[in-house]
């Protein structure tokens, strides 16, 4: 018989940068007992992302972030949305670029990911914020 | 115990721009009855993205724009896929970099959607269209 | 009454490109006799994506990937982590600026994608890989 569970997580941030949180997920599903099923992951936010990341080399989050200041840098002259600061309107790009909602399978008990993936909130503004991410888990 | 339904939202659009459709999805989930459950949200189309975003100043979304404008310009001659207009393959790569899937979790009979996240139908050719949306609900 | 069921797909690649599976996951879906439901198709790695996009003109297809060989190119002096290749960060930005998971409506025993959708696997890496990828049906 399927059944559902709801949860809520917070991510406090010290500003831009990654912040793993695969583990919290995981803990979940072990306490809602889901063998098989599905969680869906939300982030009610619209200046960070959840990012499905490599794990290992953390070489390659910076590189990611260098890629991303480069193609939307702080500051840029385009944008006319600059009252939150130059950081705000790059933010909401990056969000627009990656993802804010990701549904993973769960097998075993476990989230179906690669050997190689973590699962991240990127954080895209420069001060600390506390992020909101909303969880359902579907399954028996 | 849990159920489903499913629904076909149309969204006609007036061509390159945002359509706010928060509204509808919210409707479906009240009269669909669904106090606690999943939404999950498919575009059918491959040259318009279903995009999160901030719902509050409209200059936001403005920005967006002229920063996709910029990224992905309208007759870009690194194109080969031309037939269909100018704008046409820059529409597939703001697809590409975007999304045409989500799935938001719903409590107490609302999604789970931030103080500040919009559900936007994003167009990105120059003429009208009407696009389908495919919506799953799941719960109880 | 709502059941679900787990597959794994693999895709072998022959290197950087797009390889259909629309019909891999149709099939599943109609194994499964789910009439009415959602498919939840995670791909389990850092350096390819699950892309959705026009099933048409090939030619769409290999503008993507110019575009976006030009907006990240291999051996781009940016990076630090090189050890695995001039492609591999190139492959990580790739596949932070699209989709690894997907959700997708199920109606009338078919996914709901639209006329001109087909679902990608889409190699980044120029040697050839084996993918994996979860899909789970939830339905009935």
């Amino acid at each position: 018989m399927l059944r559902q569970s709801f949860h809520e997580l917070v991510v406090p941030t010290r500003g831009r940068g990654f912040y793993e949180f695969t583990d919290s997920v995981q803990k979940l599903v072990a306490r809602a007992g889901v063998k098989m099923g599905l969680a869906s992951i939300h982030l009610q936010h619209t200046s960070a992302s959840l990012l499905i990341q490599e794990n290992a080399d953390p070489e390659v989050r910076r590189d990611l972030e260098r890629f991303f200041s480069r193609l939307t840098p702080d500051g840029d002259p385009l944008f006319q949305h600059v009252s939150e600061g130059a950081d705000d309107m790059p933010a909401h790009v990056r969000t627009a670029l990656t993802c804010v909602s990701l549904g993973i399978p769960i097998a075993d008990s476990r989230l179906t990911l690669g050997t190689w993936q973590g699962l991240y909130l990127w954080e895209h503004r420069l001060q600390p914020h506390r992020r909101r991410i909303s969880v359902r888990l579907l399954g028996e």
